[in-house]
């Protein structure tokens, strides 16, 4: 790339991480948990979110929802049917969500009357990984059927997460999936990563990641 | 984005497409085929190019592969394992090919040695569609593990594509793929892609595919 794109670049990026700083303030003040979910299109972020945003209803916590997509709605839909608050983001061709676009559509919300706040990124295993959405928590998913190498192929992303879900686990055998590679892989770009497995599906790894997010929320918000 | 940038960004893509155009005709003159293979990542590219050099040289076809990926050349020593000429383009972290990565890793090639040049993208369902890299057969590959959405979702890739190859078409049983639902996304996005359905580990919808690529040959070189 030439100098004079690489400057505008970073531009972009530091303007996005001072407002990332500032919502991630805001999230704190109003005691809300945010977390930010990046994995491949497809990896089973919205299934995972519709589970998960069950789960918490069940034990009494409160959960938002503000999902990403280049078009549709379709997401939005999916999970409103839980009876969480859910917008959507449609980026029309971006490839990431940065903060200013969920700043954007905090608008009119009372973040304080939520536990927790879920940001689904549009599903890139790049570019995401470069904006700083204000989030407390970042989760990467990593589905079984994505094959075990693409930690090391996309470094970036899982050495900025601070959790790994491996999804779509009932499909191991199917995929002939080699978990040790998997969570060597894993390791060798982030050797001290948390890493859960899950089958949205099956409801495997539900309770876990529930637990996680709760210790997390009991850690990190005030 | 600000105007700025959106003005950067055309300048770049706009300086792409010169050098794509010049390309396209360097590869029209050594009568190659150049094959550009798009998706997410984990949609099977690099099996599915295994699969491809090896019936290709199975029929006294030549051909090259240009692997793009993040980081690490996994693919390029999975695909030179077949006996193929491949290079590979590590982008460190830039999340797509473009025209000049390419014309700068054929040099000391003889293009005219070979039938077929495959270019096997960074996995990316979003960046990868802006840049035109020369080719003359754009094809998008879309897993039945990722979702019948995908079409819609990402439309830009599925409408830039000359066809789509439907992959792990083995899986689809243990994903409850819906067929149906698939096509209809993929027509919605473009009435009238050619789709042709593949397992690249059970050898399906390979003789299709192979094919395809010698009546492109045959319609597209000089």
């Amino acid at each position: 790339m030439a100098p004079r794109i690489v400057e505008i670049r970073k531009n972009v990026l530091k303007k996005n991480d001072l407002l990332a700083r500032e919502l991630r303030a805001r999230f704190a003040g109003a005691g809300v948990l945010v977390v930010n979910l990046v994995s491949s299109p497809g990896a089973g972020k919205t299934l995972m979110l519709e589970r998960t945003l069950r789960a918490l209803g069940e034990r009494g916590e409160r959960a938002a929802v503000l999902v990403g997509d280049l078009e549709t709605d379709n997401d939005a839909r999916r999970l409103g049917a839980t009876g969480a608050p859910v917008r959507q983001i449609e980026t029309h061709g971006v490839c990431h969500l940065d903060a200013r676009m969920v700043a954007d559509r905090l608008d009119g919300w009372d973040l304080g009357a939520f536990d927790y706040l879920f940001i689904e990124n549009v599903g890139n295993l790049v570019c995401p990984a470069a904006y700083d959405l204000g989030e407390q928590v970042r989760v990467a998913l990593l589905s079984v059927t994505e094959g075990e190498d693409k930690p090391v192929k996309y470094p970036v992303m899982f050495q900025s997460a601070d959790l790994a879900l491996v999804t779509k686990i009932d499909l191991a055998d199917a995929c002939e999936f080699d978990r040790a590679a998997a969570y060597g892989n894993l390791r060798a770009v982030r050797a001290d990563l948390r890493v859960i497995e899950t089958s949205a599906k099956r409801a495997g790894g539900i309770d876990e990641w529930v637990v996680y997010l709760a210790t997390k929320k009991g850690s990190v918000c005030v």
